[in-house]
């Protein structure tokens, strides 16, 4: 990690950065399934279990781009960042081995803010039993830069893809969608009422990710693909469509809206992190799966052969028209006076 | 990845970074070895071999803090996030097998700065055999930020570690020590005069992961311990001191420094991405391992029951004189007005 003469220089710089995370990471790493070796050494050593095979992701939380310092709560952005790891896992019906952590912070960061930055990636680590196994570190001149890198287990060539849906599959959606835009909405309007965590559910603040349900998944062999939706359904949907090169069609009507969201949000809206699977129609899919609501919303059809990216998925309104559902993506935090797309 | 609809939006944004990146990986997964699923799903699948194990390790290269735009060639940018990972696993003993890369770009460099740092990158990836197998991007507002993500592969148990290390053991180094602080140096006193990668050999611009000898040292069981050498000498050696419980002797008559480099450079300059290795007295070390000359420069002692950090590590001078080495580590590319201290 860090040179030891520049570390101590700064205060509060990347030293008590590094201290911050290994006070934190301690006896946690000895719970640790497949980590033979952590934090410490060149690299950290993950011994996969006999007929296992890994599942690893990564992604980027940066400011002003996936959150805003103003609008989220240092207990946010940690959740967040760790989150959008777990979820990706979730979708592979996998189990969460270990987690990687970069992480960039300007020097006057390094207290409070990043403790509760940690105490909040942390709460969801130990939750779902994930131990920190690495990473990088940097004082950044400026912005707050994390990625997060997430290594999962699954038996071997069963990891649920989103190349595997077939024509007449029927598509389901955990929870409720569009809660993470409703609340992100309110959030634009008035920061200051979400500096704190209240009792209330917070699916932008604080998504849960599926990680039951997609082992769930996994294990009964219910879903022929799955993903999650980080993107929103229209962008996400599409996805698995492309992958298995198929159309799809959803019933608005059947769409699970979250409480204070509308259809637009809950078709478009990104970030709810539920998962979105397709089953064979035979097969009889729970109406909860691990304590979760599953819910049909629509099914999986061939396609034209050379469809536009903007007609493979399509609507049927109440009336019974079908209407293409054009990938609409999600907004993010950049300030508005800067150009450029966001990403997720 | 990102949502299509923002990205349209920008000329030259994150589609574009996408692009370039995955025009670049087509073909080359088809050659991976234990990559079963690479871009395109929620996660990657890593399958590794029976009787194998896997290592991972994470590396930021952050502008200004790793790199500066105005010293360093796109081109080397890039070629140096990778060796940064690159040089992990072959302190490991391993044999890489996928590599991730989260980048977040400005806009504005999207074009052929962006195809420069990938030609750096892809460069290095294709000639050690390592397919891209996923990522994340976004669009940076100002700085250029990477980080890389490599797993490789040992056989099980096998991973050279840093704690393995005996009193009485050989310290050993490969290639020169004190090239890569030289041509920093140099390239302070005159960035453009490296705006084009020479003939001449670019310890700093281009360093050489030493991935052959690493695996080589496994394969022969040559190390008790290794690292490699992106801090410097002194603060390396100490990290194998603390995690081996030992302290170490090092004769400066027999370091070898790279031409045109100073002791002090070859001692504390860091980034020169050598191995360091110790090796039981009585193991015959070869003069070159793979290609690469091995050089013995001291050896592990026993150290008092509670060392400082600070003495760890001592030379001996041509007088036979001890003095202790403090660890020095390594001076970064932040702009000089601004504060904070810099990380590898």
């Amino acid at each position: 990690m860090a040179g030891e003469r520049k570390a101590a220089r700064t205060k509060r710089g990347e030293r008590q950065l590094i201290e911050s995370i290994l006070q934190r990471v301690g006896a946690r790493a000895a719970a640790a399934r497949t980590l033979a070796v952590g934090i410490g050494d060149d690299c950290a050593v993950v011994r996969p279990r006999q007929g296992e095979e890994l599942v690893v992701t990564t992604d980027m939380s940066l400011e002003n781009v996936h959150f805003r310092r103003d609008w989220h709560p240092p207990e946010s952005v940690g959740h967040r960042c760790l989150t959008r790891g777990l979820s990706d896992l979730a979708a592979m019906g996998a189990r969460p081995e270990a987690a990687f952590l970069s992480l960039a912070v300007p020097a006057e960061l390094t207290g409070r803010w990043l403790e509760r930055f940690l105490d909040g990636l942390f709460a969801l680590a130990d939750r779902v039993g994930v131990p920190l196994a690495g990473g990088d570190t940097a004082d950044s001149h400026g912005l707050v830069l994390a990625d997060i890198v997430l290594l999962g287990s699954v038996p071997k060539g069963r990891a649920l893809l989103r190349s595997g849906a077939q024509a007449g599959d029927i598509v389901y959606v955990t929870g409720t969608l569009g809660g993470a835009a409703a609340e992100l909405a309110a959030l634009r309007r008035d920061p200051g009422a979400f500096r704190r965590r209240g009792a209330a559910p917070h699916p932008h603040l604080y998504p849960e990710p599926r990680l039951e349900v997609g082992k769930r998944l996994l294990k009964r062999g219910f879903a022929t693909a799955a993903i999650d939706l980080s993107d929103g359904l229209s962008t996400d949907l599409a996805h698995i469509c492309e992958r298995s090169h198929l159309a799809a069609v959803i019933d608005t009507e059947s769409v699970p809206i979250a409480a204070g969201a509308t259809l637009d949000q809950a078709l478009h809206g990104g970030e709810d992190y539920e998962l979105l699977f397709t089953a064979r129609p035979g097969v009889m899919i729970p109406a909860k799966i691990a304590g979760t609501p599953v819910c049909p919303i629509g099914k999986m059809i061939k396609r034209a052969p050379r469809p536009s990216s903007q007609a493979l998925v399509r609507v049927l309104s109440p009336e019974g028209r079908q209407t293409p559902l054009a990938p609409k993506g999600w907004e993010h935090f950049r300030p508005r006076r800067q150009s450029g797309s966001g990403s997720r």
